[in-house]
């Protein structure tokens, strides 16, 4: 925690801040180890030269750390709370999640203190992993490769999704996850081509495609993974869709290593669709970071041109969804290594039947 | 809709309030019908003296409806975009909602525009339920009962309270929910003196309570209510703070009627405990509003003064817990009438022996 606490200090003597209020609950378990899920009411962590300070109403009980705490009421004067521990002479780092009917309390108690975004200053080095989060990656990939296995071997046909889903979902449970780190995604056929479909009552055809893309969560930490199967039989069309989107994916993960602009990751998974002709059928980025969270501060898009660094971890999801027909994504999670990356799914990637 | 839009148009006139940016997605489906989760990016609702103004990123599809609709990329300038909606010489109502990571840099495009909290002039009109939305909650706690018997016909001793709380989600899809409105709360014993204690692999003893803390959400709208049953034999214990909370609960729901505060409906059910001499185990507020969302803008609590309204709907569930032992809890919907209020829930409050 304290090796954390001082990658953010750096980064935020990079961006000329003295100070900063964390309330993100997901970056406040991940500087201090204190999880709080506040709901409707405010929950902080102060950063300062001093001491870090948390914030805590005193409805929510939490072991002591040892973190300097300090407890409100509901008929607390919470911003005048807040503006006592702020330097009101100075900027002040905010946290891109923090409601209005804290932020503007808070500003008006601090008329001379400007905010400033600076959550960049956390979530970029919640972006690398250390040690102990690069095995809890892995051992929740491992978790995620299995439920792949067992849900391929449950899929037949005449089933619905939403049966498909909730078995899927059991195993996550019967493997010792404490949740799904997302609704599971099993889409069939057309339905396929909405890369977000949820799983309905829709039942497998014999030749459908099948989109399976699914996590789970141990100790806090996520899995993510997309595999596409056929039932029965594949068309030529399915094949063909499918080989391309493995070569996207591949591709992709070829050239991932520390100092590669994330854009050109994407770029390259794009590239080799477009160049099939099937570029207007990628509709999404091609991936994201993960960690405490599914989605984290970090996109693997054409908009995001910051560089890979070792310890990373984000998804590599190239898909290709043709209206009406079928869609097919390959997703695996992949770990930044120092020249190169390991990719944390191993289910293999070829055209598998089922059903 | 219409008719909702003029009353929040007269509440944001009586805060002296030309513009104003909602951007709660249960606010914006309230205000014009359009449905949209937007996850990590932004959607709003632009309200001025002219035409309402939707604005929705382009990767949400949606029905058009009757609104305008300005359309934004992931590349866009969305601030400038918002920015150019607003009369930047005159103050702008926020959202109680609104992060920091859309509110910031939209305060830096309009300089001259001081932000405030207008989220109230939403709030306070959704609290006040017209006779459509009556009907839905209605429905929904007729459907809440249903469920609520069934439960106590399924409760055996030996049971775990996760048993009974899968059965009972079972039972709103049976009854065509599209979900539960919460995590349902079964709790055994001991566990509930925890008031939000969930359910877990605890087995049902002879003699402990049985707290059952459930809704479900058909149409778009929230239950919730709350019985306490006794497992085979009630200890005299159980019997006299069950009888105290069921009186605590019928008093309160006695003077609710349009022009009480809030703050008096509390004090009502808190007197009666207290004079048992339980003031001190009644941990939380007597209630809260409920409509789309199952805690919506609106508290009874000893902080919150405003007077009641013929059309609100909130909770009354006054509780005792006593830790290490048990805990009861009674909680019906009420919907405030012209003179009085109607009890939404009808299932029995007098101790039930079951299992």
């Amino acid at each position: 925690m304290n090796n954390r606490l001082m990658r953010v200090s750096e980064s935020l003597k990079d961006a000329g801040l003295t100070q900063m209020l964390v309330t993100d609950p997901s970056s406040i378990r991940y500087l201090t180890g204190v999880e709080i899920e506040p709901g409707e009411r405010f929950v902080g962590l102060f950063l300062s030269e001093e001491q870090p300070k948390l914030i805590i109403n005193r409805l929510f009980s939490t072991p002591v750390q040892d973190q300097e705490i300090l407890w409100y009421s509901d008929t607390d004067d919470l911003a005048g709370l807040l503006a006592s521990l702020c330097d009101g002479g100075k900027p002040l780092g905010i946290d891109k999640q923090m409601p209005a009917r804290f932020l503007l309390p808070l500003r008006d108690r601090l008329p001379n203190s400007r905010m400033t975004l600076a959550s960049e200053c956390v979530d970029w080095v919640r972006g690398v992993k250390d040690e102990n989060e690069r095995e809890l990656m892995r051992m929740n990939s491992r978790i995620n490769d299995e439920v792949m296995l067992r849900t391929k071997a449950f899929i037949r046909e005449g089933m619905t999704e939403k049966q498909v889903a909730e078995y899927l979902t059991a195993q996550y449970y019967d493997l010792g996850c404490e949740s799904v780190s997302f609704d599971p995604i099993v889409s069939f056929g057309a339905n396929a081509a909405d890369p977000h479909h949820m799983p309905d009552s829709t039942v497998l055809k014999r030749s459908d495609c099948i989109v399976v893309d699914i996590g789970g969560k141990k100790q806090g930490y996520c899995s993510d993974m997309t595999r596409t199967f056929a039932c029965g039989e594949a068309s030529e069309k399915l094949r063909s869709v499918h080989d391309l989107v493995v070569r996207a994916n591949e591709t992709a993960e070829s050239i991932i290593k520390p100092g590669v602009r994330l854009c050109d990751i994407d770029k390259a998974a794009r590239d080799v669709i477009a160049e099939a002709g099937c570029g207007e059928y990628f509709t999404h980025r091609l991936g994201h970071f993960i960690g405490t969270e599914v989605h984290e501060y970090g996109d693997v898009s054409a908009a995001f041109t910051k560089k890979v660094e070792e310890g990373m971890v984000f998804s590599c999801e190239p898909g290709v969804y043709l209206p009406g027909e079928l869609g097919v994504r390959i997703e695996d999670l992949v770990l930044v290594t120092k020249d190169g990356c390991e990719v944390l799914n191993r289910v293999a990637k070829k055209l598998e039947i089922v059903g």
